[in-house]
């Protein structure tokens, strides 16, 4: 049998799942965490639920990835290391060089690094996290999945800032967009619940978690999404603000004494979002309990959240003059029936007439809209390993 | 017989219209520019068309406006200065503290005084020519009318930002909006075109001209407008950015050397939006030359400037859950008559049908949509001036 490694890699953390292809089934994930600390963690889970966990120092990825190898031969998920064929990679950052998925060679890895100033924070990491697999598993291949190659087909009128032309033509600032592996995967999954093919539908996908963007999926092909040169923009997410006036920047550095603009864009990332309006938790779902309890803070942070997603909608319908489906994924998006609910109760002129039935569901893959419904709208579980996996059968044929 | 002024100052200029009122017949317009300069100029246009125009040296705010005075009565516009009975002055910042018009005391003007770190470039010197006109014209009335008032009425989710909350709370770091007086006076208009009344209708109002905001008027009330904290975000203008992801700004400035935010901000207000782009011109009528010449970056300008007025009346129109009208106004809105028509042909889904015939004017009041549209589409031109002195009439009665 044949496995491959769905991996997705952080500075000091190690995320992986497990398939047996061509298959496609799960048959393990895990987690290395605090990588480079103290003292580190091993998870894994196997595919019947039972998890293995250990504590241990993990000086280095490539300790990391020996421990998570080790254990998979130990618990006897693998019969040795030779049954795995292939990696995939998640990349936060393709820029324009990436327009689809690719196997990793010296080149690509130079260029991955090259490309860290649009994703500093993930880029070098995922590059050196490839070299650990290369050295610890020489004779397997690496494919390289980026978060931003499905929104490369975005037209020029959507990818170009109002900027000095000069800033994209010398240093790419542009729209470059993210999460387009899940954007991707849910919409061709909802195609396929449409039993329509994609070719001839208009599509929203709204992967709303932690972090949250949506994109319209014209025809199969991102044109649009809301995050933008990096992902902070867009909609208003569990930490990041998401769209503001950039006036704001100046006035409010001024006011608070802060000196490095940078320093206020990682508040924009880290302290904002629903985690600043309700000064409370970046967490929808705190936000739900509190509001309950009667905390106003939560309840305006909810109503933002949801007022954001609601326009970014009107407006991707607009730009496509026209949506077929509106499909809602992510943590939120699976899980919390009343953001769906709301939004959706925004865009009955368009349309939209949400089933309440058959929106009463968590993380239930299906068509949630009624029957005649104008605009269908879906929940469908994102599987972006799932999509990684596929990339690398793809491309390692 | 009674005269009214609609003011419109900015730090070396005085723009005025005179109006004959109860009648709201506009008898005189003119213009004091280069104040405090070596050399300025005093142009006075009457109602029949004929101008009269002078150079001289006008070191001040005060002899411009004793100038301006002097000529109303030597060509025999107004019979003496008694005829003068009220002012009315476009104010840009009004803060959270006018959600009206007002009648200028000093503690307004202190108030004004104290909004210029919401527009420094603006209220200083309009507050010093309503000081100016309280000096010269002791015994007449001086109204402050706000660009921001007719936005007051926005909901909480729609005026905050996802930012920590206590930059709302102690900076009142929020979205105001501008264009307010031109909003408000476009959809009471359109209302009236469509023989309604405006308590009935869901309105979105795009003012394009240099400046450009688009507007949401639910039930004749603003709930929505393109502009944020200041006139920088929102739609792409001649020289304003409009939206950008923040990231860029730090991204940018490394890259550029820029070391002070505020230069940046200041790029982002006067040499970006069209004139970034097409590197060429911020005006529309430039770029369609341009463009017809083969030139492809005022064609992509075009394209971008169109983009972001679909997307944003597409997101008012799902915030609203429905839209009857959509109007334009402003330069651009009054006379592109290619823009109108673009940006109406993204809109079939929702069941605008453009009238092409209708629409094949300028600057002509009018509906422009088929007798059968879903969604009536009108043109207005803007009357900023009269909203102003119809304020002024109810104010100072």
């Amino acid at each position: 049998m044949s496995y491959v490694i769905a991996v997705n890699a952080g500075s000091s953390s190690l995320k992986w799942k497990l398939f047996e292809v061509p298959e496609e089934k799960e048959v393990a994930s895990g987690i290395a965490e605090r990588i480079g600390l103290d003292m580190g963690k091993i998870k894994l889970k196997k595919a019947d639920g039972e998890t293995v966990e250990k504590e241990l120092p993990i000086p280095n990825h490539n300790e990391a990835l020996t421990e998570i190898l080790n254990s998979l031969i130990e618990e006897k998920i693998i019969p040795s290391l030779d049954a795995i064929t292939a990696v995939g990679h998640r990349v936060v950052a393709g820029g324009e060089s990436y327009k689809d998925s690719v196997v990793v060679d010296e080149e690509v890895l130079a260029e991955i690094e090259r490309l860290s100033e649009l994703a500093p924070l993930h880029n070098p990491a995922e590059a050196k996290v490839i070299r650990v697999f290369r050295e610890v598993l020489p004779n397997v291949q690496n494919v390289a999945v980026f978060d931003t190659s499905f929104h490369q087909t975005m037209p020029v009128e959507n990818y170009l800032y109002s900027l000095p032309m000069r800033y994209y033509e010398e240093y790419k600032a542009r729209r470059y967009g993210a999460h387009g592996t899940s954007h991707k995967y849910v919409s061709q999954r909802a195609a396929e619940l449409l039993g329509k093919p994609i070719e001839e539908l208009k599509i929203i996908t709204c992967h709303l978690g932690n972090g949250a963007s949506i994109t319209a999926v014209d025809h199969g092909k991102s044109v649009d999404t809301s995050m933008g040169f990096t992902p902070l923009a867009g909609l208003t997410m569990g930490t990041r603000s998401g769209d503001i006036d950039a006036s704001l920047i100046p006035f409010i550095m001024k006011k608070e004494g802060i000196t490095d603009v940078q320093e206020f864009i990682d508040i924009l990332n880290n302290e904002s979002g629903l985690l600043g309006l309700s000064g409370l938790s970046s967490d929808m779902r705190d936000l739900r309990d509190a509001a309950r309890n009667g905390n106003e803070q939560a309840e305006v942070a909810i109503k933002i959240f949801k007022n954001r997603i609601i326009k970014y909608i009107g407006s991707y319908m607009a730009e496509m003059n026209g949506c077929d489906a509106i499909v809602f994924t992510g943590g939120i998006g699976e899980n919390d029936r009343a953001v769906r609910k709301d939004v959706c109760a925004s865009l009955t002129f368009f349309g939209v007439d949400l089933d309440e039935e058959k929106n009463d569901v968590r993380g239930k893959e299906g068509i949630i809209s009624k029957e005649n419904s104008k605009i269908s709208v879906l929940l469908v579980p994102t599987e972006e390993e799932l999509m990684i996996v596929r990339d690398v059968e793809r491309l390692t044929k």
